[in-house]
């Protein structure tokens, strides 16, 4: 759940979410719609955002590097966006000024006219195809995945778009959830195993995509459903909508990691809200790993909801024992004389009056590479706690996303490295207890993970990846990374 | 407590601090020591930073609009800022260009050599004094009442700067918590009634002085104690510290506001953290107006604290029935069939399923205009909550602030126009109450108001000044704005 | 000769070069010396410009709008562009932010290795090729017809790079100097017609190409010879430079306004420089077209030599009549009660005293639309000049340049439109006289225009286009365009 | 004469003007017409520019550094600006973004109401000034010396505006001209010397001033006379005007550097052009300095006017034998195998081919440090001149201005450490001659100097400054600087 601040994790202390997406067709003011819809999916990606329309006649694209706010709130910026179809992207790590290039919707002008598509997810044999198209003279735009899913299409023979877009899915494994425009239309696609998500709903006559619902709260759309797995989703301008399953029908994967931890937690998935999704994890590690304290204190923002339904679970009452400054952003020059660790300090205080003298019990959502909590293990017992019970509402990270998450390489990801007990003594806690697999499979509403044809995709958790990882075996690296000994599966 | 987010009040629905301020003096780095002391003192002003310094020879200024981080971070910026003093000070309120004219600390090469200041209040005889030295050939460089204080200090005719200080704050009117540089040294003092906080500490060899001790928590330094009210502290750079008491000692008055809602809930005054005050003041809530409820909703993020202890007093749990957005800023284009109150909805968004159909109790820290809470109640309305009880945890905010809190004029507080019931078919919500005045000072550890004597200033609430106004009554405006029908003193 | 002015023609009354190239290979700071040599050649383009490096591994590259000394004077800059090898550009008419797709150097990563190229001239057939491209499936990154080559070389089927090259040129029209870089060194090549200039230098090791000699000048190289129309040369990294003539060797067709109106002065073109071939058409001028006068005043800068020609040949004293402001820039606010022509006078002011009563000769180097033409006459009128008669030193420009020059469209120019007499009229001189063409030929060394294989291309002048012009042939504004009728050729 | 280029003199091998100002009253469009008259001015300051106008209400300023037209070109800009009244500044030498507070107008609320002043010139007793209205309280917002005029005024006893500003110049030493403006219209004037110039026109009913009459010319005004030393001219709102010499009439002695090399040639002084002025210099040079050669060479653009006059007298042909470029700006990185001295080159070029095997004669209007001589002598003999003789438009320059002029301290004037024939060999010349002091006087009108009563100030040739220097004297570099052996005047 890191729904709360772009700058927490400024030290790669937390995962996070790559991309959002938003998409909509038949909006009178479609552009303006997409600036709202994608500030709704902010917390999905903040280094750059990108809106492209079409008003029948020419596409139009705007991108910049920071927040959709900063870049999508003039006149001038969504006059510049005619028509009533667009699609916009925010995307995490995007830098410096050729980073534009990166900067989705990418768009072609294809014979067919122009192509224009947004992006969630990760393509794992993006290298292999690349490779492929340059030797027959395809020229490459950007460094970015989604460009392969363009030269593509662009150079398939099929006829028609959606055959093209069809044929060019087929060579593509891995993760995506597509938003693409054509003169003809809009079309939302999922990969097969539904590994990330992506929404329809409608308003008026209009209908929207997008990677989560709260978006449609903020714009005022309804829900209409889930883009299933697999799913192609041809919108036209007329209204007419089309589904259709090219791939067949296949065992889902979403990505679980997205509906308890990424999402905001007023998004819902599958009928439930995600902030129920996490007090419920909350509750589990209540009942899993229980300890006499004498507060429930979240990291703020991120532990807050489990932290309340450990509360009520465990009767322990729930506190505010570190305040969160709203004014992060960057980094300090560090005084000669100046306090130990006034980095995390600038970011949480510890709420001394209050815990000094009591057991608390720290609540967070995960642990990635360790250094923030130990650091925030030091801040209470510094603030005069006599006992930290750290609890984590995930269970351990200890492998490395390909699906488009940004996790720190496998090596530098603590769980990968460490038992609990040698976590625990790195960050110093008196105690410390993941939620079990099958507790958060639980919390998200199955009776247990079923290992034989798990209900989701887990592979950070569980090392059980859904699809082959071409281009990570192609390189040098793979056999590194993937031989890693894993003492935590054993 | 609008600690959380610069932005919420975008509306003006808040009532904001003006500023905060922070000096260190016999530091190593003084101006690195200052920007992390401002920083931590955001939450007092947004809009404009300014740290000026001494090294033994020269004073240095560098001075911006927007936040501590983006003016203070860089090395460049703070090695333009040399020497073992420095001073500092974040304001609310300066828009454009020439307003950096008017951004603190003001500076002036007095005759005794230079001479710079960081004033956190607001001196309510100013335009008079102002008027006088012009009079006498003074050429004001800014618009900023404090500058009346540098003229004064530079036409006084007393052979010391300490007696030239004090000369001129004689004369001076209001609310000051000032911090002066010399190249004598620093010095801290505060009106006779101490309407605005000041706090010293020490961090090694060096003296620290602060609008709230967060800042030492931050920088790492040890809170000493308040500076008393009508005291000025003198400390030179071989480390000696003088206190004087020049305008003998009289009641005092705090601002009640300060502490319960200005400040960081971290902050400790008088020994109790603001957090536990604001938790009182919710439990105080909870005992003077109960109400028959499923949930307890905190406004986020002013209202969490109080809602923490109207939950723990009532026993109804404390849930996150509103999800606010990090990432608010600027203002979007309206779709034109857009969403009503998506400008809200940006910011907070109804937990809708965790809402609907329950009894929900919302408590927010206070109500200033009013169109917020209308706003929210309505929001939760159509996420589908059965009724919508309103509580707040100050009692109604009727008369503006002259000492420095940023209010909007008298006519547009909705409890200077309206009776409680008024206030509450306003907003729409199916019950409305204010925690009592008396309730208020219990919460901050008073039995009740002394009417005779009132322990704090609390001229918000009860429209009780405890100075006279003197610019205020020389203005044409006054006469209207003092007799406005007050029946919410009846 | 608008060797003087970027600012000059604000209002597009002369014509302008589009493009200049600089390359250097084997040089130590092969990016500095590409600034400083792009810096050289800056009246060739001054909107945009960039450098592409390559230091044996990777190439890098840089791009901006605006000037040379804008873009890569810091260190930073040029420290981003490392190695041996490098290429920069300058051109004229990249507007707006997303323009910077169309700055070159051009680069793309192919099958080969990296692909650099910098481009002067224009192709004629452009549009034709992209559209053939396009429906093959390549994806084009800009609108610049440059780019046509480098997909033209990426879909090459020959093996080497030099025959991709000559495979991809050999299906091109039109104008083009090009210098292209690949891991294996650099290229420099001349269209067959060698309209547009690029001549070969030597300094040390180091081999350099730029589009005029003033550039060689400028580092403190040796100028070589030129690359000669249809000429490929290659230079590889042990120094190595291989001549080649793929296209055989036909008459050539330099660009005769490319030698005596846009570059600068002291280049040299065929053993002489500009400057003399400058004074050498006003020497003519003043034979053919004789006047009885009492001053020669240039019209600054682009009419000075051709000036002191005219008044050495004459006997006239050449005298600054016209005195030119070095701050031009944008365009001001009129005041509504100001002077007529302001925008002229802020460029050009008469030089009162000395014009007044006088009989003046106004030497100027071209006449385009004639609107500047016309407020130069009035203005030497309104200071008292007693007759102004202006003489022009080239032929009445009649005919849009379609191979890199920037001209208005046809229609716009005042000799397409009007006979030498309705030009006198429209301007309001006292008399009016052009070069003769076969005047311009002999200026520049030959006896006349040998009008069955003409040594030069003048087709603004003559109409005669050496190639064909195929997207004009397929647009369909080009039978009105070529149909204009030509009263000014009868 | 640098009229020419603002870049030219980046090595400090110029003298350079400080200021320029412009102001109208009763002008419709008051800003705008201001703003075209300071562009006209804008070779006299490069740095800073400010524009303050009055509307009948309130004073409107905006100031930015660098020239006119990128600060006050844009429509916001005026309409900042609005009010039939305006005056503005243009200066040189304010670096930084503090340095905003020295560029003028400067501006004060004072008792009378407000008051804006823009100045040209230099107060020769200004720190002795300023000292003693700091020790009576004054505060000081700026470094300038124009600010004690403000101050002066301010603590002025007088009654009138008008007595108060008397008053206050009475106690000023040195060289002004200044534009007033108050709440009652404006106020031109000019010190008792009349050193530096200021010029009244007429445009329909508005009256306007400027430093030169080119401004007048730009903006359509027609020149009334000059300001006339020691006058003050008032101008009302109802359009009157009133002349006034406060201080009586003494002996003028305007600056003879500023008619002959400041000022655009086009302006006009005493009834010529600057530029007849500088011809007649070049003519005199010839008659006492001739010499045996093929061409006359201008250093571009400074000495033009005076090499046409050399040119005309001696009968040798004009010839532009040094090109220079229209792109300087900034220095680039030298190339490790650069050509010496392309800092000169980036900027003037031998025009070889003219240049080669030919005896040139060198005309510049001054020499300064010598730097830039020496190159451009040695540019001349690496192009291949046989002889290279140079002349100068000046006396030697042997002595610092205090007056406004921007000049190296003495000991690095070349004229001050060598007689001539010393300065021949530092510059490398074959010869080098000085137009004489009596020549000079000659060439602007006079017989001859007056040694007993001189017309015009030359204390930069002479060392006879026209004034007290109260702070050079008070400083302790004085002596040393006074002192310098001054073989030049034996």
């Amino acid at each position: 759940m890191n729904w709360t601040n772009p700058f927490l994790d400024a030290d790669g202390d937390k995962l996070r979410e790559e991309c959002g997406v938003f998409g909509a067709i038949n909006a009178t003011d479609a552009a303006a719609l997409t600036a709202l819809g994608l500030h709704a999916l902010q917390h999905r990606g903040q280094e750059a955002a990108g809106i492209t329309s079409y008003d029948g006649v020419e596409f139009y694209s705007r991108r910049g590097l920071g927040h959709v706010a900063e870049n999508f709130t003039s006149p001038e910026a969504i006059a510049e966006l005619p028509g009533t179809m667009a699609a916009g992207h925010v995307r995490y790590s995007t830098t410096g000024g050729s980073g534009l290039r990166n900067v989705q919707p990418l768009y072609a002008d294809l014979a067919s006219g122009g192509f224009a598509v947004a992006h969630n997810g990760n393509i794992s044999n993006a290298q292999a195809l690349r490779s492929d198209l340059v030797r027959r003279g395809a020229i490459f735009q950007s460094t970015s995945d989604t460009e392969v899913i363009i030269h593509l299409v662009a150079t398939s023979r099929y006829p028609t778009m959606i055959d093209r877009l069809v044929d060019a899915l087929r060579l593509v494994e891995g993760a995506y959830s597509l938003i693409v425009m054509t003169p003809e239309g809009m079309i939302a696609c999922r990969d097969p195993l539904g590994i990330r998500p992506l929404v329809m709903g409608r308003m008026g006559d209009a209908v929207v995509f997008a990677s989560e619902t709260v978006a449609f709260d903020v714009v005022g759309a309804e829900f209409t459903r889930e883009v299933e797995p697999g799913e192609l989703i041809r919108v036209d301008f007329s209204g007419e909508v089309h589904s259709l399953h090219p791939f067949g029908r296949h065992g889902a994967r979403p990505c679980i990691f997205e509906h308890v931890y990424f999402s905001r937690p007023d998004s819902m998935f599958a009928g439930h809200t995600v902030y129920e999704a996490r007090k419920a994890i909350g509750q589990q590690l209540a009942i899993e790993n229980p300890v006499d304290a004498d507060l429930v204190v979240p990291v703020p923002d991120s532990g807050v909801p489990a932290a309340i339904g450990y509360a009520q679970q465990s009767g322990v009452p729930f506190e505010l024992g570190i305040i969160r400054s709203h004014y992060v952003g960057r980094t300090f020059i560090q005084p000669s004389d100046g306090a130990r660790h006034s980095g995390v300090k600038r970011k949480h205080n510890a709420n001394r009056g209050l815990v000094q003298g009591k057991r608390i019990v720290l609540i967070d959502d995960s642990i990635v590479r360790g250094t923030t909590s130990m650091k925030i293990v030091e801040m209470m017992r510094e603030a005069g706690a006599s006992e930290v019970h750290f609890r984590v509402a995930s269970p351990p990270t200890a492998h490395s996303c390909f699906y488009g998450v940004d996790t720190p390489e496998r090596s530098k990801l603590l769980a990968a490295r460490m038992s609990v007990e040698e976590m625990r003594d790195f960050i110093k806690a008196d105690s410390l207890a993941f939620v079990s697999i099958d507790g958060l499979y639980r919390a998200v509403g199955s009776a247990r993970r079923d290992n034989g044809s798990p209900q989701f995709c887990d592979a950070c958790f569980t090392g059980d990846y859904p699809t082959s990882l071409t281009d990570l075996a192609a390189s040098k690296g793979e056999a590194a990374q993937l031989s890693f000994p894993d003492h935590k599966a054993a």
